[in-house]
């Protein structure tokens, strides 16, 4: 109860609205007052309860912080007050200036973890090793270059730590000696194989190790605990809270054929209509453009004669719309020319790179885009090829050389591009009071609030679901997407992944026919379609629609995100830090509060799964199984293993193909386990930023034994969102 | 008849000895009147004929120059005076300064190769793309990470440039479009795979971007042509010549278990002699050294308990010695306190990084290694663990962030940190007037004159050809050594390679027996021999007989190697500049002026082999080929094939099992083809630099139709190298 009474509070303080965000006022901090270089000791600033800067020698002016998408939280850190001394102790942390850069380094324990550092796909527990923050479009890696390279981590000591740079900065994670550290010999034995040689030498005192290029100085922001989810949220209520997506952003979103015009979309949009199949959101892909790779912005008439029509007609079956694109500028866009001085001074694709970091380009490049995309209504963006090729012979974005007229050079503007260009395109959205639900394909640090969700061209289903898994540490969201599939098995599954995840999407753009009619892409190019096409459909269908039953549930999961910092889905480390057996598991996760979730993989026929203590109820059989062990999980597929906590409530609608304007979820509330904690819904226009006015309704769930109750408090005054139908025990 | 005689006149005028050089001396430039930072024009020098220097802002302290191996040959260069014009337009070059460094680009011709950039062992032309220049110990990669990563290139246009860096510098050759250059735009079609997305849309106009972190500005060199040879003579001359091996040094080298002591060495170095297998020097691995991983720099008296008694039995069976260490000094070693204080402050296996920057460090070292092997008259050393591991998440050395107390940064260390200890240790020779041929895995520029031979963990057969082939553009020497093999043919295959490179060295470290007798490695420790063991030691002595057949021919490649810089083992393209065939062959070079090497690799039963125009005769057959097209060469394992140039002599020698002090090579020269070139042997004490004060003596060997004869010129005067015992017709 005091969880939701406490978020309440939290609300009336929250501060409102960024439509009115400029440039000049991004930085939280002020940028004067910066020390001396190579000072000894940091200057310590308690910035809010729980949060401590500190700052070393002389920072750069462009970092996240000077970048910021929201203003810090303020409120709701307040709220969240802590009595807890600073973690790390600034006399011990050694910190050294010189011509390349800046480093930093402090004692660790021997035994200490550490996970975040953004979208990692092959790392969990980072601890031992370097990890080099670059943007990549290659995440499948182990060196720490990801979609989303987040110089923050938490440590198991219940803390976390974010280092304000925008410099592709390494962190040595436990595995460099720093000359005067107790050092304990190794045997000195003679081997003969290099892995002996190289094994079992590592250093006996652990040191944490931070190198940032070219800074000559930087800010350290320490967040207290007790526990590294306490960290999480401190650092994502410091970057301005969760991101808060419309309720259509929760449905199902379909990307078509990147060759349709605007008759075969429609045609294809009104086949999934005709079979029932959910989908709230349509991509469009690059033929929307005349000019795509580098980009016109400009409607190709050949495909889409009738721009307008077209999305008339899409919005009337119940769409709403995604265009793609990426900001590399082609010279036959109408904007080229007043774009160039505002631009980096090398191409990519022959197309400009607009320098987003200063105002003319956001300015320049937001007209264009006004006049094809955003006067026209269209709901949401995908923001593609905004990422680096650090590990590529033959890397096609602009090189770190490159100059931006705002004074960014390339290594700073490849960091931050993602989150600057996120920035530029929300802000047609905020003006209006409108939220979004993007899609983007770079991101990086203090970008919880940003309503795009982190998707790749990368395509390992198991890096898929670590990567869900590391995004929580971040404050970062990641789509699984559907895209091919090896069979129907491996559709089934890969599915199981989306819809349980930020954003559930298939992104079907080079098969022009959904992959349920054909999974094999060469045949599906052919219109040769599976026979058993139909039952694949149902089955899909069926998976989707538990997407759809899961959306109040996921709603108020991301209310709450938005509130107190609280990610949606999470590794079980983060609720269950003093449990030993979840510290390395990277394959199981917590959605929202009450579901675990355990996916399988093409080929698996069972897989073991471990749940922490307490009573659990499988979400299929409702059989309770009691926690603190491993079991052994044998689904079949399009029944993804789910595990229900006890002493919960979990509200799952009757699905709905798409939201309407007027929905109303037909909600069943679970009574699952004995003394269920309360659940609180969240009610409503779930299109516009009203809510932040408190135009929102919250609807307590209460049960105790056969008794139940709903409370309603708030201002939200629209049709009504929830009917609770019923009441049952799992 | 002109090239020799032009030799003898700048042997005339060449700087001799280096044993003088001390620090303070190495800088052959002076550091003083740098420019402005950021300055329109660049300064530029002539340095000598055909080399100028482009100054561009404010370079850095420790580059390359600075830590120069030996000064300039301005003599040599001098000699090949010439007259063409600067090759790169100052007035096309664009500099540019920022935080994070300094770029300069210039523009390329649209069908420029580029090759060169160190030992690269999977790149060759390596025009479009981006190269990275980072110390790597895993080369076999495309980014141009390697072992020695040079900022030296030819361009086929017929020029070289050198960026006198010690910097992470990134060359992007021809993949980059700096905004204001002509476009040309794709059609802009809608792709469906990201294959198709990315490929194709190369810029129209290419561009040579130079991106060099840190340094506010850099020095260029530019070589001149005519052809890339003349620029790649031109390089070896400003790095100060060729290195100049010991006789012995062209000899095979085995190098012994490393977990034997004394006694076990002995025994197997006397089974090697008893087998008549041609060996000059002997390799002793870590397992002398009472701790290694640090090294102690101390003998295992458990292992080694008479180590003089061990050299003076070794040195009675005529081996040389080789003995293998690291840098890293382990807290157990005698010298650890006195050298703590020229360390840098993170160590590496425990150890302290010695800084080879500082004269202090360079003593305190070289005492150390004095007592343990210089003082007991070793002959050369192997200098193993001097690199890097950019791409590994677990990287052993130290960190980037690194501080010396010369005022090096680990990044510039790592550069220069096989530069720096082959220095190091080759003083001690260069003390005594002693030549020396060791091993080293890492290297960078100006290189030539050091006598070290590079070698990799690695082990890709075709990646060790083209790292042969590779080597010889930036003035670096490859030991592509046989360490395992997979089968007896894949053991005969890497022969061939290894009797054809600059350094022969079987490394049995890790098997107790040679590899002739087992290639099994289980096997082998399991002193389990192969039945045919016998027939396959026989095959081995014929090849490393084949090898000791070359010395004499290999050691005059040398000497032109140093004298004029032309590298003893060449792609190609630098032979054939002209020739559009040979512009992409990296698995073919040529082995001094005569002979064409075409490896075979286990499981080839023949390859194609592109013999350039002229005429051409087999080695084994003595057939003529007419060169200018491709043959199919089906040689049998142990024949590796090779094809003698037409127009030369080739001598040979009777094959010795090592060499003496007083050995005499018995000679037969071989008249290949019609017109022969003359051909100089180099008669010198073939242990001491006194070469370098003139005692030497040149023999010049001459053919007319059946008429030959033979002139000496020179001062050596102590016992002939060379018998010619026979002229006969190929």
């Amino acid at each position: 109860m005091h969880m939701f009474s406490r978020r309440l509070w939290l609300k009336s303080l929250k501060t409102t609205g960024f439509s009115s965000l400029c440039l000049a006022s991004l930085t939280v901090l002020p940028a004067v007052c910066r020390a001396e270089p190579d000072s000894a000791a940091p200057q310590v600033k308690l910035v809010a309860p729980g949060i401590w800067r500190l700052r070393f020698g002389n920072p750069e002016e462009f970092t996240p912080t000077h970048f910021r998408s929201a203003p810090m939280d303020a409120a709701g850190l307040e709220a969240k007050a802590s009595s807890r001394p600073m973690p790390l102790d600034p006399a011990k942390i050694s910190f050294q200036v010189s011509d390349r850069g800046c480093s930093l380094h402090w004692p660790m324990k021997s035994d200490e973890r550490i996970y975040g550092f953004g979208l990692h796909t092959e790392l969990f527990n980072m601890a031992g090793q370097r990890v080099i923050l670059k943007p990549t479009d290659k995440p499948e890696n182990d060196l720490g270059e990801s979609h989303a390279p987040v110089p923050f981590y938490v440590s198991s000591q219940g803390y976390g730590v974010f280092v304000d740079t925008a410099r592709f900065a390494s962190f040595y994670t436990g595995n460099v000696s720093p000359v005067g550290e107790p050092v304990k010999t190794s045997n000195g034995e003679i081997q003969t194989s290099t892995a002996e040689l190289y094994r079992s030498r590592a250093p006996q005192v652990k040191t944490m190790l931070v190198d940032v290029p070219v800074a000559k100085g930087v800010d350290v922001y320490v967040f207290a605990g007790p526990t590294m989810l306490d960290a999480v949220e401190r650092y994502n209520l410091f970057s301005g809270g969760g991101a808060m997506p419309p309720l259509w952003g929760l449905g199902v979103q379909y990307r078509g054929y990147a060759k349709y015009g605007a008759a075969e979309t429609l045609a294809l949009a009104g086949r999934l209509r005709a079979a029932h199949m959910p989908c709230d959101v349509w991509g469009v892909e690059p033929g929307w453009q005349s000019h795509a790779y580098s980009c016109s912005f400009v409607w190709a008439t050949n495909r889409f004669p009738d721009p307008d029509g077209f999305l008339r007609k899409m919005n009337a079956m119940g769409y709403k719309m995604n265009f793609w694109e990426h900001a590399f500028t082609s010279p036959t866009s109408p904007m080229y020319d007043k774009l160039k001085p505002w631009s980096g001074n090398y191409l990519v694709w022959n197309g400009l790179v607009p320098d987003f970091a200063s105002p003319q380009a956001r300015r320049i490049f937001l007209r264009q885009n006004d006049t094809a995309l955003f006067n026209r209504g269209i709901e949401s963006v995908k923001l593609d090829e905004c990422d680096y090729q650090p590990g590529s012979p033959k890397p096609w974005s602009f090189p770190l050389a490159t100059q931006f007229p705002s004074g960014l050079d390339g290594e700073v503007m490849h960091s931050l591009f993602g989150v600057l260009y996120q920035q530029t395109m929300w802000q047609p959205y905020q003006d209006k009071g409108l939220r979004t639900w993007g899609m983007v394909r770079n991101s990086q640090a203090l970008a919880s609030p940003l309503p795009y969700v982190l998707y790749s061209d990368s395509y390992d289903a198991r890096c898929y679901v670590r990567g869900l898994i590391n995004a929580g540490f971040s404050g970062l969201l990641w789509d699984p997407e559907v895209r091919a599939a090896s069979s129907v098995e491996d559709l089934y599954h890969r599915l199981e992944v989306a819809i349980f995840s930020d954003d559930a999407v298939i992104d079907s753009w080079f098969i022009p026919n959904p992959p349920w009619d054909q999974v094999d892409r060469a045949k599906n190019a052919r219109n040769e379609f599976m026979p058993d096409r139909q039952s694949v459909a149902a089955e899909v269908r069926e998976l989707l629609d538990l997407r759809m039953s899961f959306i109040p549930y996921l709603y108020s999961a991301f209310n709450e995100y938005r509130v107190t910092g609280k990610p949606p889905i999470r590794a079980l480390v983060l609720d269950w830090p003093n449990d030993p057996r979840v510290r390395q598991i990277d394959d199981e996760f917590m959605y929202g509060d009450s579901v675990l979730v355990a996916p399988m993989f093409a080929g698996d026929t069972n897989r073991p799964v471990y749940l922490p203590a307490g009573a659990w109820y499988d979400f299929w059989t409702h059989e309770e199984i009691s926690g603190g062990r491993s079991i052994e999980a044998t689904n079949g597929v399009g029944q993804i293993p789910l595990y229900v906590k006890g002493g919960t409530l979990l509200p799952l609608a009757k699905p709905v193909e798409f939201i309407k304007p007027d929905t109303c979820f037909d909600i069943t509330v679970n009574m699952v386990g004995e003394k269920p904690a309360d659940f609180t819904l969240y009610d409503d226009d779930g299109l516009t930023t009203a809510y932040a006015r408190g135009e929102q309704t919250e609807i307590e769930l209460h049960a105790d034994g056969d008794n139940h109750s709903l409370q309603r408090s708030g201002k939200y005054r629209g049709p009504e969102r929830y009917k609770i139908s019923g009441w049952t025990r799992f």
